[in-house]
């Protein structure tokens, strides 16, 4: 039998903590963990919206997602120093963005624009899933903080799940994410419906039956972040 | 009962058409047109791998996804122009390259790259579905091209799914695409695998009921789009 | 004696082909092919001029040239992942532009543009010529679509001419380019006036005889190229 | 009298936190707070040096410097979106790369690089003196993981010092930075050498009996923190 | 009779100044004056080409052009600032280094490369042939100073031409060239050889006589340039 | 003793040439030479402001600075091509866009900008004081032109002091720069206060003792400048 190196059962998520209020100056700032995993998200309210929107009485909500240098094992260059974004980099941010308007009323929010930065302090896996996870909690404390909680529809937490020698897991750490046959990231909201569905072949393709045990694992883990992030606002 | 625009039945492809050697100086090159979109895929060889994987004895596939200025119904700025590549390209020339390195076998290619270019030609809705499924093809012709054809370990072919007003349908044109309160690609194997699964919920998130219908309508299009490969390429 | 290696004249154009509507958006849309050359040349026109030209009550007609990468023997970057515009397609890019705007009246066009995009999907010599000559047929179709007829004062059209092996020839496919000791380009309108000659000696430096040689199967060339858009537009 | 809105004296360093091994990965990583400025310093080494150092026997030590979108009271454009480096940041990273060389051996570092990133997660004035202080003391524990304390020559500390309304201040937060007549960045060795002095009128230009003024609270501010990193360091 | 502002024949040129040895550091310097335009020309030399060209035997010539912002009457942007190199920078530094290699042996030169740099300090008309015209003469101070004279086969120089109310003129300042109907741009070499012919029609479309009125004047005009080149090199 | 290359006495300047009005268009140029080094400050004046300070009244004055290629020993590339401003660039021109600043009354101004243009001709060490020294003086007849002497509240004049074996020195050339132990820009008013003071170690830490001796040279020479600069104006 394959056990997972952290001890933890197949089906249970990594040691959570959602820390609010990080910083002082923005609307909502989070330190979220999963395991070392640790992502700063931070949501800033300005006003107003971007040009294509001026006039509709619409908000907008978006998403920047970068890491730093020396969050991963080997020090990464800075795409700041090298004059792009990356690929990688754009979609994650891009999801991240997605993940979050799907809770957002624009016409509650007002021609206000929300700007939610997750930046990875420490990366061991499951990056963009905390990213989400954080950034809701960082989002919900910015609409309160701009007196428009009604902005919010709903939540929204995301968890990565993958099979690793043939054996679905919840919430991949770094050295079970490189050995993944099948790698998927899985965006819910609180009342169990699905936002996002990203599921990847990184070795072997996957049947039915595999995409459907993943399915069912995802479902497991948002339902338990999303008990956490209540928690954590204390609702 | 609301039916499609293009009078098809909801589980019908729109007309497809795989037009080999379309260009005459790469390895591989097809026209590829679904419907009104049309999107020319390149595969060119060339000697040799990026130097991260020099040594090694294994090959390299690689894409890249653009459109042309017209191709869209108003015209898009070209990205050369821009001075950078945009998130979207960015998402779809990686999702391509996955795709397709799904069925290669790197040993059996040497150390030889081949790079795809999709460039749409006109854009009507699933662009990067028809890319996958052309490019293919172009693919498969590069590697005969090549005398290596035990590098193809199998075929891949993606579409589009959605929902629009409650209803499941498959291979949505341009003005399904915007109306879809769900998006889904599906990019699976000739055996009937999955290699990537991206579903994305537009307007309200989708539940499990609806994952599986649009999971299904997807299986029976690449189904079908395999026969047409198989068909175009005299197998 | 030396002949062409496709048996033509030294004065005779290669087989040309000239496409109307080979796009279902754009106002103009033509596929020119200059025997193997092929080109793809797309007449947008917007409401609106640039900045510089705002409240003039002038149109504006403007172009952009680029290579597709497998339209090369030999694959090429792509300019946009290089993130920059090579200097080459700047310059072509601006000869295109000002070859058109030749025979426009901006008067008469009003605050419109007219964005000529000019892609080669296949390339064997000449594909600035054949990109000028397709692109006028676009732009008469443009101003039709808009109902500005009037805007078009002429016609234009563009060949290469060259000495290789110390003969003056026709229409350069590429493996004549490459041989050539002087190479020119030559635009001219439909009643035979010069709008641009640019002559570069790749060998040799040529002297004003051999000058006049060139100039000569120039008028001729665009003469015939001129005949054939006639009969493309149906006038 | 005027005196300090946070009731610090004016020749008074503001709370000084020092926090070691602040991630998993680097060779070094602290956390470096000086009132509510707090920066990431992080260390990490790579064997080898730049191409122009190769062959030299000698090493290395390059420092980055940049702020998190969300640091500053009101959020800042990433430079990674905006394409470039902008001139205050190369400029701090130049200075912080110039103060950490002048403790380094390079003969003892050996042919490796120490790359240093600071980044700043709240900026409240003096985030570049606090990254100079705390990258000393990532570099040390780096030296250490290497094995190579000997490449470490002395320790470097930094303040800031200002005039502001006619009084000599050290380390000074935001608000009165932006209200300093002038502003003076003071790097020192712990033996109490200067490495920089960078004084700039901001309002009115200083004679000299000023700038000694202000030379004395840097020489004690770079003291104080001396005696901290000492502390940190268990020396 | 339309006469000119400056009182010059329509055949002469503006008053010439060649300056060598401008600077102390390169291997050929020379300020170049055509009337009011001021064009500083330097040429670099230095051992190895490109990576293309290594171990070919054979040396290299390559140029760029470029304006001081203060050079024009309203001062421009620098390309450094915005982060590109614009579309008419691009051109004349492929003429003018285009124009240089036409006397170059590379064989002779052996595998150096001689970098030409043209700024121009003041601009009032005909930078690019100014620029072509000086830049011989610091190419020619480069090969002495290599001794590799027999690199340099021959001579070039180049003059601007146009058509202004009808009448051809030579060497157009900036009042003449912004009302030219026609703008010719001609490189010859010192023994009457044409090397670039670059013509366009500003305003009207040109016909044959007017066109060979333009080349005499050029011809003219650069033989008299050529004179000017070998009193500055005393040879 | 150590004697000086150049035969100066320690606290000398070398020979300095202010040459106003190089240039006919803007409304000041002026040709500046410290010995060798030669830069070409240009001062152009424009109607309006940036858009963060339209509508308050004042103007602005901003600086850039950059080397031309061939002003170095050795060529150095261009940033234009590179598509990035430096480091070092940027930092300079930001401090000669403070000193000048220095002297300026924005109300007195009015909502006029003045672009200062530093180009460096030739370089043999001190370029960005002999800029700040020249731009002085071109912003002096800059603001004659305008008809605004009244927004110059005084003068500003920069030096270069260093220590180079143990001696200190005044007005580094090139090689004194590379062999300076400490390295110090000073920039002063003409009625001898302190504008910038930046002082580096370039090799060993330096004493309070070694800097006061900096200082004090550096007031000297700039006393020294601010003559020439009157002599030079005409005041």
């Amino acid at each position: 039998m394959t056990s997972r190196a952290d001890g933890r059962a197949n089906d249970q998520l990594r040691d959570i903590t959602i820390t609010r209020n990080w910083l002082d100056h923005p609307a909502g700032s989070v330190l979220v963990e999963f395991g070392k995993t640790r992502v700063l998200c931070v949501a800033s309210a300005s006003e107003g919206v971007p040009r294509w929107r001026k006039g509709s009485g619409l908000g907008w909500v978006t998403a920047e997602y970068a890491m730093l240098p020396g969050s991963t094992h080997t020090r990464s260059d800075r795409e700041s120093t090298k004059g792009r974004v990356g690929g990688r980099t754009h979609e994650i941010s891009r999801l991240i963005g997605r993940s979050l308007r799907a809770v957002i009323d624009y016409q509650a929010l007002g021609e206000n624009t929300i700007n939610i930065d997750c930046d990875v302090l420490q990366a061991d896996g499951g990056t963009r899933t905390a990213a989400i996870t954080g950034a809701y909690v960082a989002l919900a404390d910015a609409v309160r903080t701009l007196g428009v909680e009604k902005a919010l529809t709903g939540s929204v937490a995301a968890v990565s799940v993958g099979i690793i020698d043939g054996v679905p897991r919840l919430d991949l750490p770094y050295e079970e994410d490189v050995r993944a046959e099948t790698d998927m990231n899985i965006v819910m909201t609180g009342d169990g419906k699905f936002v996002e569905v990203q599921g990847t072949a990184e070795g072997a393709a996957f049947d039915r039956a595999e995409l459907d045990a993943l399915l069912a694992l995802g479902e497991k883990g948002c339902a338990d972040l999303t008990a956490l992030q209540k928690a954590a606002l204390g609702a």
